[in-house]
């Protein structure tokens, strides 16, 4: 089934194992002229790629990233960009044990239930590695958004404990291993992970994406809202089970009063909202303000706690996960999220171009 | 923009305006040999109709649907289904006193910056009403998934009251207006709604659906993940803000033991999960288990307290609405929710028929 | 299967069967605020509709149109534009007898292998009659390709006659039954189809299309190539079995010396092509110059002589058909192919739109 | 603009220029469990590739493929499947002297046009090489199809000799450089073409493809018709200027007593047909004959004879192309319908087997 798109006119595939030789993106739509180059994209990927701190999976890859096609002479040609990352630290042996057994709240046994066999290698095509993909085509729709629409993400909570937002500091997220915006959280999220770090567990956590300089007008009424786009694709993120634009849930218990985002007239003509609620989306259009979407993401699954589960064979066993993994995923999300949103605004801002102004 | 479309395989398209002559929905994709008549899809057009107690819309719809083609003989043909409801009880006078306001928590301001002009009256084609076609378009998608699967949803919070989920019953939802599971919570509700409606304002709710009988398999790796799909769909429905699945943002504070839901070998050979915080769908495919998804939505935004906003000419004015709206409008979500999730289903049901088996 | 859609930014559904209660189409991605009436679609559906002269079918339909949503205050509001045709002149009756009998050189049988059961009356689905909305659809499309893009057909064969291209008079197409563009081939043909209609015979046809005024750079290179875009939808319509570009078929024949459209600097710096053996498209773009496109449309299989046929339950029989038939409907899908050369070009303008210029 | 990729459920993607490190494809909607190697795609690319035969560009490329992706233990896995072929003998120097030059019948003109910039080496992404990645994908088509189904190609004309159909043994195809199903034919191609490379000139050419095995249901009505699927499909192959099904263009002076296909009920309950005008295909759908499908080649563009042309500048200049091209690119063309069709075919059936029997 054709499910590995993502897109309507920015449109990008992605293919390859956790194990394969490599991984890689085509991404089809992008606009000519634009300049790019592996220097573009490499940056975010070093942003995602595992081993750069104890609280991450100790997998060491290089995530070099190889233009095959798309480019000439420094610019786009509006041809297809051929993105492809080689895999070099693939331990496959690591997986014989595994081969034949479900590993709890993993994809094993929906994947053979589906198709009757499976790559068990790291995951094959359901390891996270695949983000890396998504996080090189962020790369090329933020070259497309261009340099006054900015995308940022953060770790907003750990297990229980959530950051306090009137400390938020974008400063900080670069300067600690949970891309948290609260440097007075920092040490309480080191010691707690450390401590589930230790015992061979794993914990939970919700992060925030925020679209800054998004124009008013982006997005389709209906079917293909701004606010469904996103709220498809962060949950197509490994390991997400929950998504929230503006107040989310948090709008259950508001009333009209509160919840509304009254408006005055603001500088050089520009409608101000006083305040946004909505997550700078009404009725699936952009208003102007702030996008924001909240994920959360589930603990890893591979534990050293042994969990009950049964093989292929229908015999009942116990599993117990050593390997390399995250202790809390989560950060590692924030770069996948702030690319899937990236690529959302990018497909949205070329459909808003094919029909925003009197023919 | 082509975004008035929903699904690959089963796919409906919906056209219509709040306050024109009718409004419609065209299916295509629906397998030939079907039994399909009014009577199948009616009465879900009922149960999301409005005017049917004093905490809705007064607004009087029979919505009556005709089928146009695409059933022969009582039985459907494989051909597009082209389904019409009538608007009958349109008061677009009430509408143009507002017609160069735009009315805060509204898609009024989107709509004008997307396309410069709007269909003011009712909300045009922002109006919740466009949901009824949504509801016919699950109806059929309800055909397709047959019998042995069945979704269901109801209300489990109004503003800050929650349902108990240990008095969950069924039966209950349709003895009470506000499609509530739990007995007990229906006088709350009524008390607390009902002074919300005097006030003229307004209040969010939380709608929970569940999908039972789904085989293991549905859906499909990364980008059309299963949950993406669901996602995508309850967030393009008017006034929801967040998703979630399973566990949900509850996944946050969990450990991967708590989360893991762990197997057994069941029985007639199918696996059996001990719990579901995967609410029903791992790797983007579903387990076998209830598909649990819940959604939030927000407040309506009209409301009679003066709200600060300005015109399509910049005047900032104060506006405050009175006519006829649902002081709470999650109730009336619940059947939109359940179809979109027969959609969802349907149209995976279908991808996977194309590809599950050996050829 | 959802196959009763047409194109990607501008895309249009129909829906209906020919003697059901009406035929529709929903036309979605027509930009906003383009002046859109009853009236503007009406001429075109005259110039389609049957009953108009003794060369074509006698059955009465007056093929009026109605809006159903989309437009407000004359103007598109970039929804959903819903159009319908109700059905008028419907004798299902006449069609009892070959329910149960595949007509050869119809759809009947591979309906009926496809879908187990079939509309029998008037062809149902696969009747002409659906070409009635792509005409609809098409006078919206050129709508938005605006006064300086002209789309025109004509018949440029009956059987063996060719017209004379020398003789080619615009003007002369609405001045006879046949859409002929030579005034002296009319009597010719009036008199070669009055013979074939007494013999209760049909004969084929060969149509041109041709589009002026379209800009260069229209088009995709590669699979949605502007001329495969062309071949696939012309290919779509009824009865027709074959397509060409410019030179088309005589290509074949031709050297690389002859084929060579030579460019010289022509005015306002605008290229000059010196023959236009491409039919204005060149790695599927457009080059500027007129689109040219021909296709053959097959003889009616409805005719009095007996066919040796088989029906439903494997019996042997002879078929004759009588009833309202068309003996060249070669002149009738004149302005179904102008209408879906319109639509192929209006979504590659809106494709355009989105990624020709610097962002 | 996404336009690089081809088909819904089984969907490819291809990437790549004539003179960038490699090209290749990505395949996405291949059913899991089928067995493939790269033994199984290579033959199909070696029947394509140059240098073969002094009739050929003498381009010399190993077109060996590499699997990227998708397949495990010798079986799809359902994930896309990328394949990947190096460029081996890129001269991009030969082409120095013509980047600001519109060579006459190439694509330069348009891409430059749309894009305002192009990779003029060898083409680029306009090159016929990427026709190879469209071989590898119809390879991996045939696998799903299975033994039952075959496609084969042929020529069928060079210039004005056209091939006798009386002599038609497929055996030859394989005997001679072009692909001729005629052995009598053979050597008046032969002087023929040789003719017009000493001259350094080139010609068009005719091809037909024959799929046999099809059973009667593939395809959709209305327009994602099977007929329509193919004439897209084709048309989209570089140089394409022309398709025709069953009879085609014949079918314009034909009546329908000629050309309707009577039926008789053949052998084990199937009907049998008792002419195949329809080239296999009637209302859209196959009808279970033989599916046949020509179309025309124009010749090729690159020719010594001096042509006038213009450069990027506007300068007049009269052009001349040396190097190393095809005299004949019709033959080339035959593997690359092939493919073509196959991945039309392999994609209905697996669209059929969504819809074709009761849920």
């Amino acid at each position: 089934m054709a499910s590995n798109s993502f897109g309507s006119l920015f449109r990008f595939t992605t293919w390859g194992e956790s194990h394969g030789p490599a991984i890689g993106v085509v991404i089809d739509g992008c606009p000519p002229q634009l300049p790019l180059s592996e220097e573009d994209i490499q940056p975010w990927l070093d942003k995602r790629k595992p081993g750069q701190s104890r609280f991450a999976t100790q997998r060491q890859e290089a995530d070099a990233v190889k233009i095959l096609s798309g480019v000439f002479e420094g610019k786009t040609t509006g041809t297809p960009i051929s993105l492809m990352i080689e895999n070099a630290d693939t331990r496959s042996k690591d997986y014989e044990a595994i081969k034949d057994v479900f590993r709890p709240a993993h994809a094993d046994y929906t994947l053979w239930a589906k198709y009757g066999l499976r790559d068990y290698r790291g995951g094959g095509r359901a390891s996270g590695r695949e983000t890396a993909c998504r996080v090189a085509a962020g790369a090329v729709a933020r070259n497309i958004l261009g340099p006054k629409i900015t995308i940022r993400g953060a770790t907003v909570q750990i297990g229980p404990h959530k950051i306090h937002r009137e400390r938020w500091n974008w400063a900080e997220v670069a300067a600690n291993p949970f891309l948290c915006p609260d440097a007075a959280m920092v040490p309480v999220w080191e010691d707690y992970v450390e401590d589930i770090r230790k015992k061979g567990s794993s914990i939970g956590a919700v992060v925030e994406i925020v679209a800054e300089g998004v124009p008013a007008g982006l997005g389709d009424p209906v079917y293909d809202k701004l606010d469904a786009g996103i709220a498809g694709a962060l949950m197509s993120i490994n390991a997400v089970k929950a998504v929230e634009i503006g107040a989310g849930f948090a709008a259950a218990i508001m009333t009209g009063e509160e919840n509304a985002d009254e408006m005055r007239q603001g500088q050089a003509g520009v409608p101000e909202f006083l305040t946004n609620n909505a997550g700078g989306i009404l009725g699936g259009i952009s208003t102007g303000q702030n996008i924001v979407a909240r994920f959360a993401v589930k603990p890893t699954p591979s534990i050293l706690s042994p969990l009950r589960t049964i093989t292929t064979k229908g015999a009942e066993i116990d599993l117990s996960t050593k390997g390399r993994h995250d202790p809390c995923i989560g950060p590692r999300a924030v770069p996948v999220g702030e690319a899937m949103v990236a690529c959302v605004l990018a497909d949205a801002l070329l459909r808003h171009r094919a029909l925003s102004v009197r023919l």
